[in-house]
């Protein structure tokens, strides 16, 4: 169903294929081809798709995919003529097998004639460089990178191999690892907001003197912004992931595989362990200390530090369980029914 | 009072024809001209002016404007030499003889010497180009555009006739309507916040494979961002308005005339009917339908659907009656005036 | 500890022009010299640091720093072998410093060869102007600014001296007075979010026909917005600093001195006294006035005028101490200890 002007898609690939990249078990002819992906509701004979919410296992019955990856549970479900694709992880299963038969365009390896790449900076072998480009002096980029039209790097900026960098991002002060996926739009190393009042009743800038570390994989949504360190480093662990219109303040840290969704921030020098999810819309203050794998809900309004594997939501925030608690009570008191 | 090295003008226009553009009954000399626009307080003999809310209908008294429109029920206040331009859509007349006498720049025909066009876009005719814009293999322009300095249009998008897109926006992955505005910094286009993770740790991208679709006239604020599709599209419908920093994920669709103001953010697969409001930092779980002519509060939290003709405020949100009542009484919890 | 390939440095600074540069007295051998900046934990024998918060005055005892910039109450804690740099403003001193052993750098005079410049243009000597910039006919550019790659200034914009326009910036419509920074991507001067319902269901554009005026040293984040004035201006006064991804309507004004934190808003002819903080994603409603030195809670919703000097919180917001008191209550109420 993918519009093919857009993605233009690998062509024909056997089921053999298929089910390999999904990971998944199946029974079935393997050099039965299939050429897109498409949801249960609207995939034909040619298309893969999947259940992975038992919500929608209903929809099993009617569905006109030519195969489903699916968990064990639901295998016998899948009607006659299409293939159970079957594996325990039926989302990252359909994810690789998306990825098979719609490829992410790769580089195009070259220098676009209108890039301004300084002498001596360095391009890795097989690394694409769009239009309008700018390349700062020293700046290293590694290979197998797509640098698209008008994003800037800065002076001796460094860019692991594998690297996406959209239109309009601008980097500087930064090293990033590989893998890294900045989306349209992205700030990355500006200065950080730091300021001294003086006696005349004037501001002056704190020097913003550290740097911004992005590890392997990392991720960056549209018009998110990350300031660079005042003295130590701002630091993203690998694998974390930040949606759109985020704000990651100087000298924060995350730890491996962090969630940040659209439009949440989080003030200078506050620090979030592994694997922590914030919602959107949060927003965190300084200098705080999240613990492994906590979840910050939708708009919470973190103020204090929250241990590991805690939820907390609400502005300020508070344990999930006795925000909606409190939340019921609230509601009463504005519907009368106080009893 | 515009000044005149931003708005330079249409010259003197006649009575006869402001009056026809404001859709406005008048009774005076049809000849007697008019060269601006001004607020009450600050007009001159040749300035038009408008009267839109009660609250400021003392200043008709003193007013040095020329003309002033307005609602029948105050054409009497109308001070002697000034004409009273009588509709009953005042602020709508007023906007038409503001654009009649400071008409938004018309495009200059011809494509810059430095922008890089691909060689099979097509351009339509009386559309300018502006300096450093990028437009891709297969794009499709449509007439009387303006594109301005630094654009960057993908490959095989479609844009209608008579848009207008300003500096350092980025379109993928789309098809716009007629008409369409995109301020500024605009992102239209990129991957949504999809992944899977993966049983070592990490997370893998699930490609996006839908499109954006932005219909006639749509209006998107500077440095919003609208992600494209994961499988079906990302629709915005006809007449819709996002004010700046707006976030929406993929798979959202609106209705048309939707509102939906500063830094309010719809998560993905969300659905707004018509003419929904939704006001400034208000944000949207994913996979809820909001019923047409419904209105969201400013800093609202919704997680539920909303039904048609109905006012939400608070996060999470409530019924704005039951929100009012609630914060009062919570307002006592805080001052201590319980009883 | 500045990584020399972001942050070259001045060199070796004498202990003589450090203090002068701290405004801090000291007792040691003015030809002493320092090479860096660092925090107290990790400063060597060439680095001067600080002390600014009392809670980290136990670090001083083990500090390996060469000199401390600090206030006279900690000066006889400060190790044998460093420098005491004695000053009641610490904060400020110690940013003074950091600037004199990392100076930011100097614009480089001269027109880059692929910026596009109107002939009619005007830049101020000493001036730099980076790859791809667009500057519009009539613009007039101040001597010793930035201008970065890819920034597009607008016809007839001004800008006074010192300033800098970092990468992807845009402006039009506006004024700017000396010492102005923009960061990465800010939009200065776009269209404000103004519009009349027709009676055909559509929504026609209000003409803005103001501008944006910029007073000197107004700082600006990140990818924030300020829209120019409907009829009249938008207005940020002298030294108002404003962090990333913030939204400034039409019509606003700021005072001076006024600080706003990433992701706050603040609708449309809003105006600030002067001294006005704003914290981090707060949201102010249209045609408010807020007092001078006024402070408004992060996340706050502000409805109402805030008198000067007053602290509000919540949303709605309230007094700071009443909004405390209610949440303490309603924690209550979630914990069910409600005795």
């Amino acid at each position: 169903m993918a519009d093919p002007r857009f993605f233009p898609g690998s062509g024909a690939q056997r089921l053999s294929d298929v089910a390999a990249a999904a990971g998944a078990s199946f029974t079935g002819d393997p050099g039965r081809v299939f050429t897109g992906v498409a949801p249960l509701q609207s995939a034909g004979p040619g298309d893969v798709s999947f259940l992975d919410n038992r919500r929608y296992a209903g929809l099993l019955a009617t569905t006109q995919a030519g195969a489903v990856v699916l968990a064990p549970a639901f295998a016998a479900q899948v009607p006659a003529g299409a293939v159970a694709l079957v594996t325990p992880q039926p989302y990252l299963g359909f994810a690789r097998v998306a990825r098979l038969l719609h490829p992410p365009p790769a580089p195009v390896p070259g220098v676009h004639a209108t890039a301004v790449v300084a002498p001596d900076a360095t391009i890795g072998a097989g690394t694409e460089i769009g239009p309008y480009a700018v390349i700062g002096a020293g700046a290293r980029i590694g290979s197998n990178c797509i640098i698209h039209a008008h994003a800037t790097i800065g002076p001796a900026v460094e860019i692991g191999e594998d690297c996406r960098l959209h239109a309009h991002c601008s980097v500087s002060h930064a090293i990033l690892g590989r893998g890294v996926v900045l989306h349209p739009g992205v700030r990355i190393g500006q200065e950080g907001f730091g300021f001294a009042p003086t006696p005349e009743g004037g501001f002056e800038t704190m020097p913003q003197l550290g740097r911004v570390l992005l590890g392997d994989y990392v991720e960056v949504g549209a018009n998110s912004c990350i300031d660079r360190g005042s003295q130590g480093d701002t630091v993203i662990g690998p694998g974390t992931r930040l949606d759109n219109l985020v704000q990651i303040g100087h000298n924060v840290h995350t730890g491996r595989g962090c969630v940040i969704v659209g439009q949440a921030g989080i003030s200078g020098s506050t620090t979030l362990e592994d694997y922590v999810t914030v919602a959107a819309q949060a927003g965190l203050t300084g200098h705080l200390r999240i613990g492994a794998q906590a979840r910050i809900g939708a708009q919470a309004g973190v103020m204090n530090d929250v241990p590991a594997k805690t939820d907390v939501i609400g502005s300020p925030s508070m344990p999930v369980r006795e925000f909606w608690r409190a939340m019921a009570k609230l509601k009463k008191l504005g519907t009368g029914r106080e009893g």
